[in-house]
């Protein structure tokens, strides 16, 4: 497994720092830090136990630059938790090397008192610019996007862009050249390889591409990423409703928005809530209290299927039996909706499934239900028989055909309802889902019984 | 919500498409296809029902390099109906247009007969690197690479690069230079930004950056996809196990690889076996093929649920009230385990968990566990009571307990016992691990009741 070929190497890394840190070895340690990448160190801080080693280990970083990278790749309690201790003058010195969308992250994070300090002290281009990125929604656009974006006229040529290239200091990862008119308007793009490849003389509006994909502002983070991965782009722009270019996303930052929508999607379909993140440094209370929510649907989940049982209590009573295949009855339905839940919600956010193409998701999906409850419903049936006796079979059989049908519909459904009513659909598929079908197929099947039973005339013994 | 905003302007162009489709609007339809991006034709393509109306959308498409980027975004199925159709000669221009690595998918999707025929007439350079790259394993780096890359020797200089770069036609997107020796070992790599800060004069070797973040060949996809994304590159160069460069992988492919895998594990979590994609066109037979497997998993352990109520049924018999608790005793374990493992799952394959943080995570979840299990058992066990009798409340109380405490654990344990076994760890989380729990669960609370029957020695009525 290739998981395990990379943990092994950082296990190795995070043994040895743990044995540094208890012997003391500070110079072993600064010297193996001062060694590493940046994210490297990050990534081993993470999986410190407590937060005085994190600020150890920290303090070991020379550079600033490193310093800076660190806490652009720690978890938000990891990176206060180091950043808080450090001295003010280094503090503003971290500030002003971080990436702005870094530092507003940052500055975002950090107990108010402290953040409006360092807002104070910092220069106020800077400052500007954090401010300016912190007005807007974290999970848009705008929210992730950095401002320090290299835009020129259309009328410049490619030399003088060249020339600034080169002037410049280490700004993010440049790929492309923006070509904005007097009000700032977004008008071309090109990348910096074909800059290269026209004359020095030509100007940057005979050669631009043109119209742009762009971001919106306020567009959600997803969609943002959605339209990167889509036309295979490595920066996009974003702009302002009146198309004022105002900053852009690099495609490393729409890598971490798609693993970590991914990651939200899991955890929300197995029903833990994740409002932050649940890392590996939230504590045990804090954790259950994120996942009771959807358990407690679990819970009015049990006492409704109570309800149910001790409705059809005279069935049972004349037909013991029937209680052994209630586990099945609840399964079945629950597992085989949650599958076209689980299908239907990471198809909407894939954009592999659009709205149009629920008609026919939905018949196929009900096909399936079908086939799978003609399947399981005549093998559960014939085990049935043999068990106990043919009409039980018959019983177990046709109401598993028929909860099967239903579970599919509404795993079908409910996401496609929850989108329509601007609710994330990851939240219906698991546990209400689930949920919804495990007492579905109960009452189907306890209230299959009892009209054969009426009809039969006589217990099921 | 962003999705829909995206997926309405979509829903515009295909209903479009459709009605000039159905009027026989030839023209019409051929202008509006060649105004579109591929990558918007192809997701249309998607989109059309039948494999005929694609083949003539697709024929619609003027340029051949245009066709070239439209298969190259399609699926499986669709991209082999439209090839297939096209002219001999027009098929060898798409092959040669198309990026090595995107022929080399095609045409190893295609039948063997037509694929035989078409590496024998494509230029032998051509067909030497399709070849190549379809012998390396699919899901690897060597899959997915393309060997179009472009190197110099440590004593070339800066100008003679950018003066290659300004000759070269359109080649893969660049933004490295890749250094190597006389055997092809790779030795340093430089950004196409670094290269225009150096002087012209400057001799690579003296500037380059080393030692370069590399794949092998062999490395699975998932680990390349990470190693991406953790080091924050736009391209990751390939090498074989003696260090020779082979080729390079672009981040547009790294952003697809962690797509499909997050859809797979989501799939699989849910007991959706996924070897090909369970895209739109798979047919309703085969798609319930795929589901069946892990529903199966669920009847077995239903068949095991009614084994464990029979070997009770003497005490339901006893104590008929028993079962209206049977669905809580099942649902409760079988939630909070599926939520344990999801949260193993996803952190095993972020790499957010490591194998040494196994046994942190797993004291937390006992945690969880205990904190649910206290909390669900007290509230369920006082609406027992009051709804019937205070041992009754205790029985379900408890048992709650106890199977919250036992699912956290098999939930924590099974996903890194199935990685240690080298099977991949979503497999066990979703069928699996609900269903030992929901089995366990009930188990316990019968067990219990059972107990607490014989030593209260008269039946709960």
């Amino acid at each position: 497994m290739p998981t395990q070929e990379i943990s092994q190497r950082h296990a190795l890394v995070l043994r040895a720092v743990r044995r540094l840190l208890r012997r003391g070895a500070m110079r072993n340690l600064a010297k193996m830090v001062n060694t590493m990448r940046p994210v490297d160190v990050a990534k081993m801080l993470r999986h410190l136990d407590d937060v005085s080693d994190q600020r150890i280990v920290f303090g070991l970083v020379t550079r600033t630059e490193g310093r800076a990278d660190i806490l652009a790749d720690l978890d938000e309690d990891s990176a206060v938790g180091v950043f808080i201790e450090v001295a003010r003058a280094e503090q503003l010195d971290i500030l002003e090397t971080l990436d702005p969308d870094d530092a507003a992250d940052l500055i975002g994070m950090l107990p108010a008192d402290l953040s409006g300090e360092l807002l104070e002290q910092m220069p106020d281009a800077d400052s500007d610019d954090v401010v300016g990125l912190l007005s807007y929604e974290e999970e848009t656009a705008g929210g992730i996007m950095t401002p320090d974006f290299l835009a020129f006229r259309e009328d410049t040529d490619a030399q003088s862009v060249i020339t600034h290239l080169q002037q410049a200091g280490d700004a993010e990862m440049v790929f492309y050249i923006y070509v904005v008119d007097e009000q700032n308007i977004l008008k071309g793009v090109m990348s910096l390889r074909d800059l290269l490849l026209v004359s020095p003389k030509t100007r940057l509006g005979d050669v631009m591409h043109s119209p742009v994909i762009t971001a919106q502002v306020d567009m959600d983070q997803e969609a943002v990423a959605r339209l990167t991965a889509r036309y295979n782009l490595l920066a996009i722009p974003v702009v302002e409703h009146d198309g004022r270019l105002v900053g852009f996303i690099t495609v490393d930052d729409v890598i971490d928005v798609m693993r970590d929508e991914a990651t939200e999607d899991m955890l929300k379909m197995s029903g833990t809530t994740v409002e932050s993140e649940y890392t590996l440094s939230v504590g045990s209370l804090k954790a259950a209290g994120m996942r009771l929510p959807w358990l407690l649907v679990n819970v009015i989940g049990g006492i409704a299927g109570a309800w149910v049982l001790v409705q059809f209590a005279s069935t049972l009573e004349a037909a013991l039996v029937l209680t052994a295949f209630i586990p099945i009855s609840m399964a079945l339905g629950g597992s085989l909706g949650l599958q076209s839940a689980t299908i239907m919600v990471r198809g909407l956010a894939t954009g592999s499934i659009e709205m149009d193409d629920v008609r026919r998701v939905f018949i196929r999906e009900v096909r399936v239900g079908a086939l799978v409850g003609v399947t399981c419903g005549v093998l559960v049936g014939v085990v049935a028989s043999f068990w106990h006796d043919p009409w039980l079979g018959l019983v177990v059989g046709v109401s598993l055909f028929i909860a099967s049908c239903v579970a599919v519909i509404t795993g079908t459904l409910a996401p496609v309802a929850f989108l329509r009513l601007c609710i994330d659909p990851a939240i219906s598929s698991g546990p209400l889902v689930t949920m919804v079908n495990d007492l579905t197929g109960l009452t189907i099947y306890l209230g299959l019984a009892t009209t054969m039973l009426s009809l039969q005339g006589a217990p099921l013994t």
